[in-house]
């Protein structure tokens, strides 16, 4: 394997270097062929290394940045004035080859609009798009996308949206033809909007795609598809609808064992299979959604993201650089030499 | 309170008479001062009532229909062929005084096309919505609309939504003013598309509605507010995947309580809590969709419902008679007199 360079954002999030240096210190153990490059304020980065006790050295360095981007900063804004900013640092060390991927936890419109800016996109691709997975009943998890970068999508965004799902599931899953689904308000070929109507036609055309028509809202929990494809508000919506759902079960139950002594006791007795079973669909595990497009690599860590949950993030960033995955992405669409480009 | 008649379509769903025969039952007794006339098979719905020793007579009659409408007609079929169907039968004694309110499991496209057809839209609305109540971590539920009969709205469309759903709230709940929100990939005023901004603007120039802005998706279950307004798409694909992770959930937690003995006897320790939390969740609670904006009620139950499920679909329909539902949007329509009718 060869050696990769993670250039870290450790200002991004609601924490700071209290959980980027931990996650980081793990990553380190875990993979000895791993390098860190570590960006933002150098006297908090160098407090917090030293109280975990990690070295300085070949393996991790700091680069100091001048200001932080706000969580409340506006994308122009940020790209306009925080040029040295951690979040831009540390994209820029990936533009220049001396990091291959970046993971922040940093403002998501600020971090498309820099990306977008510093790495560029892939020929063919127009804007980023958001990927993350998410847990299913078989199979592990399935890749949805685009997950809020793309509020109004045409045939042609939706198709590239297939593409770059089925090459990075293809990377993650080590799955050889992941099925790949597009979301719609039944399966049936005539339903839905003409934009999907046409997608769908464009998408079935693309041989190296197993293609497998319209699903249902329902079915994205089902585990029969590796990768769901729609468009960012209606993903945006499902994905953070799930989550208030989850929220609101997990209420629900911890309140149903709190009624009285015997549903205490019961609540008691069951902890072990309430953690078990909290920890299977646990968040954490899939936090690390990626910004996919970009020449280069970035992993969008969720800004309340803890240091396991940011060692999540952190070994995504590790595999896609090991698989090279903006490469995979444009050969891919130079093979599927379809008319992508929109003239927008 | 005045009498209601409601015409029951016997044939809908995935069980038909077995279904809804229990459930007519159960609301004669429930309702004194509600009466049922019965559209379908009439050997059927005979056999089932002598069955559950149901008596013919003044409060309940049986309408024989000739045909019966599948789930796998489609809308511009049904519409053509099926005039002598359960449905057809059902909305037409609603049209033509005989019943206040109908209630049907059938296919939903077909119920939404004849009842367009039969019973016409309201002055100033295009189509018929679906809406549904959906349970809330405080307050209850939220009506959340479209569900999916309008994949497609532009901002007059997203208007009539938050007029209708505004009014459906003051009468089912008997709020004064329930808080109405616009769904959106973020809160400020800023995101989303165009249509959605001037959405934002048209319905807060409304003064007879409490309209809170632009929400997001995990905001839905809060209970922060009464009424969520969305396109059909997006509704359609949040109600469905709401469907399958919980769906996902309950197996998964099954699961964890199966793994050992130990588990299994936490698991039969804690099933009264259990079904506790089931039924507070319980989704028959929330059947009856109700699609609004037409000149008549009409209820849709879900395909799968039970007789209780169904049942619950008969009370929705009863409050719906007494309030006078259609009435009172036609009037509210009319006070905004905002010029909410397209051109198509």
């Amino acid at each position: 394997m060869t050696q990769v360079i993670l250039a870290i954002d450790c200002m991004g999030g609601d924490y700071g270097p209290p959980v980027t240096i931990p996650a980081v210190k793990k990553a380190l153990k875990a993979h000895p062929d791993v390098s860190f490059r570590l960006f933002g304020d150098e006297s908090k980065i160098l407090k917090s290394l030293q109280h975990h006790r990690v070295e300085l050295g070949q393996r991790i360095r700091v680069h100091a940045s001048q200001d932080d981007v706000e969580m409340t900063d506006s994308p122009a804004l940020a790209l306009k004035n925080k040029k040295t900013s951690s979040m831009r640092l540390a994209l820029e060390s990936v533009r220049d080859g001396r990091a291959n991927a970046c993971v922040s936890a940093g403002n998501t419109g600020a971090l498309m609009a820099i990306s977008r800016f510093v790495l560029k996109m892939l020929p063919g691709i127009d804007r980023p798009a958001i990927i993350s997975a998410i847990p299913t009943l078989k199979n592990g998890h399935v890749h949805l996308l685009d997950l809020g970068a793309n509020v109004e999508c045409d045939e042609r965004r939706l198709t590239q949206f297939a593409v770059m799902g089925n090459e990075l599931a293809k990377c993650l899953d080590k799955k050889e033809s992941p099925a790949v689904a597009l979301l719609n308000v039944g399966e049936e070929e005539n339903k839905g909007s003409e934009t999907l109507r046409k997608a769908h036609a464009m998408i079935g055309n693309i041989n190296s795609i197993d293609f497998r028509g319209f699903v249902e809202g329902n079915q994205i929990f089902s585990g029969d598809y590796q990768v769901v494809v729609t468009d960012g508000f209606t993903g945006n919506n499902v994905l953070k609808a799930s989550e208030g759902l989850s929220k609101y079960l997990a209420i629900k139950i911890k309140k149903a064992f709190e009624r009285n002594w015997w549903t205490k006791l019961c609540g008691l007795l069951a902890t072990p299979v309430i953690s078990a079973f909290k920890s299977e669909i646990n968040p954490e595990k899939y936090n690390g959604a990626c910004l996919i497009g970009l020449k280069g690599i970035v992993i969008k860590s969720h800004g309340s993201a803890n240091a396991d949950a940011t060692f999540c993030a952190i070994e995504e960033a590790i595999i896609q650089s090991h698989q090279k995955l903006p490469q995979k992405i444009r050969n891919e669409l130079e093979l599927v030499s379809l008319n992508l480009r929109n003239d927008d």
